[in-house]
């Protein structure tokens, strides 16, 4: 029998058929990615299994180099067939790291390959995959969205952006799925590092055609791109922070610091959490004004290694899981905006399963009675989004919270190749429900089970972001 | 097969046989809860299903708000059966929640109510179990804890409290099990919050008889306090704090900030912490003398939300659990009692997984050997006590403790609906046992597996806490 | 059937095969232990079961204090089979602890003994495993280093030791194995305590025949000190700290904080963390000079009890686990060595399982792509290494990392009868992989599988450490 076989991870008659019955066929809402835009818009075509698998995938760089494959073969020059068969003989050691279920359900679904890849079957693998990239109106960036049935996708996006391609795509009649962008203005928070921050202000001033010359201007300027991207569909925001940021100063200090930073002067740590913790109130505020969903990535310890970082730039595959306490800035910022009736629907998102049953828990203080599942724990990310990382999220928001509420999966992904990451999450739920109602901990009523399966893998999500789908 | 079958959570042979053999038959010493003493005492009855399901259920309102309920059928005016029907809407939404376990395992246990509850349902169980609930003898307080065995129940009271419902339980010679104080002398450390504090000296001083012109005067009281607990049977105190105070002031010092709060300054944060630390080593040796046994319940994150607290008062659904560091200051305040010879029996409980294990080895450097078992790591805990919570305390325990000794299982609750949680805690324990028999990681002797069953059921802890319960 | 049998924790028939094909006759490389290299240059036999069992073994101290047993029974100056009796009392209430599993296990593997240890069976067990400790060849510590078929033992040495032991075990020619030092040189960091640190730096002079009048002739000694271990056949070093030290001061501040502690000044807080993050970068460069892999151990709070302590004095069994924030210290400490290209092969290993996410991740950002694995997460240490704790540290590392190049298990053990550790290890090991080979989660090629068990149980490590075997 071959390893992706149609039970993969379903382990009992019951899993099978909660997951045949109720989750294989839903839709996917991928509500956030890290997907290029201009890729999707072009329908780019690849030229070999390299590009869209290997290229840009620090998840493989990292298994690679601990495999002890030198950076050559890595990020570096290697030729790309050379690059491949030194990733497959990196394989066999990744037993029991998600790459590889990735890896082998990845092959299967796009390109129907069954073997284990290893060093003697990759030049194989290698010459079907690239046959089939090359000639397959499926196998596009356009083809893979319509393949896997995206009804909409959501990519992540530099508030300066001007996205024509989400544009593009939008009014295509051709498409078959929408894609939509985030708003996700970590860049406006760099008090800190004075050049980014000034260079940055400067394009801000000229995407939004607002004259900067003060905090106030950079606000203006700030919510002129938050409703352009509204006016382009966009409806949700996202932030990459280490901690909530909820010690705000008021906006004269703010102004104070902005000046000072745009003027070369870096803020110190202090002023750079005022700065950031006014910020993010105001963000806070417009995507609660315009009825959006925030998004927190929350406890990423980022580019450890100042050596590789120097050499090869920043989300090169050396980042940590950070140990900061969370709660009490989490609960904090979700305070703050409560209290000015400023508090959007949130989804957070957190990087050390430690903080799961917190985060579980600091949801359930701030539903407001209204929207049902309005603030959201999310999905297992980045060093979680594994089988044992989806079942602890989805255990500490169940313990804690309502399962049935859970708006569900997302890729996160920088790779075409990962919409699979729906159906693997879809299984690990599937199996999950299935295992307890043989345990006898879910009542046999797989039509009450099975309704909740359908809304998580995409109602839920579709009724929740209130995203434009048609 | 009705959902609360007999097997309930027992997944093999060997756990159903342990549970009927060992578990199911043995009485409850609840020792720790929060029912009210009055009603008990006077043997309420309650009307219809919402006021001993509903009316003080915080787990129940945080599901509903989380399901989109307005505050108006959580906590408001709207009419009871209005409240319950909207609660029986959103309990298909907890599926995976304990609160899903808990509901239909209370149907059953109280009503003998075999339907899933939800909207189709909900108004005929609502008239049946009002009907049950207006007629039977089994459904009054005092009636509810003969059904369940409970040999003696312990409330958690402010010291100021006369424990007159507890001198009235415990003379009636009808009764049938006997109620217990715990002295939770909270409010003694809330010297940051003037007026409650200077307020509760001034009920401390009324309830004493002794008047309080010092520092001195103040543990005067207390101790009078203590004995008067004492006196009426009470053999446990407790304490609910973010993290265990273990730097404390001589004295001299926590007399001014004694002073200094009761004429209306709040304490510095840093002289609450020297003061409450004070008085915890005072309060350890009060409960060493007279050979108490202390709880420390460590690590909840309070009353987060402003406007709700601000709106419906603290203790209503607003809270989260806290990640602060345990390790350092539980170990020294230990050590600090245990350096002039005066720590008591403590049974820790921790609201935040992450600490099970900092837990579990922190009782073990503190261990006396003459009183077996004396420092215990308690039972799951709020946000801990569903079937996952229960299971991690118990290896987290078994892994660097003494299972064998352990204490056992208390509600902690508010409501006399929730005596089956013992039911649901000894399941547990017996199918983990169980499939660790099936597994060979136990000894296939049930005698000696059965025996530590019983123990932690009930012996261990009529042991243990050395309450009078004839 | 006896508990310890042919399947113990063998939980199907792909977990027997996989173990016995592949794990059981593997060598053993116990790399970190802590037993005394005299006992095994002399070929200590022991007179009864109390010297190897109950002497130096202070997880059973815990658990018979736990227990309610008085110190003169378990450090003090009971008679030994007394003792062993009142251990014997203690086991039953030991289920679930791992002592309940390694007694047992031990008992079968030394002396052949089937029975459960309790105060019935102890009199018979006494008495027979004395006798074969005193006929059988197999029982002293050279014949039960053979007879586990460990191929080499490392111990864990402060830097001034002559390394005589060692030399004289690796010239004979009928040891059968080889014993190494490990560098390990705490001492050097406790600037502190300027007693015991001038009194050690006393000690390393004559050890090195160096004098030290300066900070760098210290840096000299401890090198030449580096030195000799190396010359001796030593590739590893070892440290013990709360937490990494990251913070470092230049040679002139470390220096001034030399001279001051030598001068019986004690240095702050501030300047220890200086002093000791100078120290261990130089340490970490003079690992790397000499590829040896240098070993971390993270974590663990020492000697929380003060009476006790100063009873019996450090390690008797007062120690807790930590919960320090570890991952920015981790990861700054490999940084700056990485930015010097001084980073050696590390193996660090937490006593908290909080922290096994974050050390799994901090591992992946330092490979350097040339030694596979060269930076290792290690096995699950003290209060971790029972069945759970070994197999979060497999998930994590797995999750993150690559399961396929880990250096397996070692005892850490101050007792000679912790040899079954590693067959504990290897059967939790494959308990795990069948498991999930029946599950679907792996493939089903035991070849593949097999292979990297293989790896982990021996190959691995022999390859990585590049001790010398012959």
């Amino acid at each position: 029998m071959s390893f992706i076989h149609d039970d993969f991870l379903l382990q009992s008659e019951t899993s099978r058929r909660l997951y045949q019955t109720y989750a294989a066929s839903e839709p996917i809402l991928d509500y956030h990615s890290h997907l290029p835009p201009a890729d999707i818009a072009s329908n780019r075509r690849f030229n070999n299994l390299f590009e869209p698998w290997l290229e840009g995938d620090h998840y493989k760089w990292r298994a690679m180099r601990a495999n002890g494959v030198p950076e050559s073969h890595v990020t570096g020059n290697a030729d790309p067939r050379d690059k491949f068969l030194t990733w497959a003989r990196t394989v066999p050691y990744t037993l029991r790291n998600p790459l590889y279920h990735w890896t082998h359900l990845e092959l299967k679904r796009y390109f129907g390959i069954d073997e284990l890849l290893n060093e003697n079957s990759a030049p194989s693998i290698w010459d079907r995959a690239n046959e089939q990239l090359r000639s397959s109106s499926e196998l596009t960036t356009q083809g893979i969205l319509r393949k896997f049935k995206v009804r909409a996708v959501c990519t992540t996006d530099d508030p300066c952006d001007d996205l024509a391609h989400h544009r593009a795509v939008n009014s295509s009649a051709s498409a078959g799925f929408r894609m939509y962008p985030t708003f996700r203005p970590d860049a406006a928070l760099a008090v800190g590092q004075p050049e980014v921050f000034a260079s940055w202000v400067a394009r801000l001033q000229k995407s939004s055609n607002i004259e900067i010359h003060s905090f106030s201007h950079f606000l203006d300027a700030l919510k002129q791109r938050h409703g352009h991207f509204h006016s382009v569909g966009g409806r949700l925001s996202d932030h990459g922070l280490t901690r909530c940021f909820a010690n705000p100063c008021n906006d004269t200090q703010a102004g104070l610091i902005f000046s000072k930073a745009r003027d070369g002067k870096a803020a110190s740590a202090a002023e750079e959490e005022q700065f950031a913790s006014n910020l993010m109130l105001f963000f806070g505020r417009l995507d609660a004004e315009k009825n959006w969903t925030k998004q927190l990535h929350l406890g990423a310890l980022r580019n450890v290694n100042t050596r590789a970082t120097q050499a090869l730039g920043p989300n090169t595959g050396y980042d940590n899981i950070g140990d900061w306490p969370q709660a009490e800035a989490l609960s904090r910022y979700f305070d703050l905006l409560e209290q000015e009736n400023a508090l959007p629907k949130t989804i957070i998102y957190n990087n050390n399963p430690i903080d799961n049953f917190v985060f579980s828990t600091a949801i359930g203080s701030f539903q407001d009675g209204k929207t049902p599942g309005k603030i959201q724990f999310g999905s297992g990310w980045w060093f979680l989004d594994q089988k044992e990382g989806i079942e602890w999220q989805l255990n500490a928001l169940s313990n804690n919270g309502l399962f049935g509420r859970f708006v569900g999966m997302l890729t996160d992904s920088r790779s075409f190749m990962s919409f699979p990451r729906h159906e693997y999450f879809r299984r690990v739920l599937c199996n999950l429900l299935g295992s307890e109602i043989d345990g006898g901990e879910l009542p046999r009523d797989e039509e009450l089970v099975g309704a909740t399966i359908r809304n998580i893998c995409f109602a839920n999500a579709k009724e929740y972001l209130a995203l434009d789908l048609n």
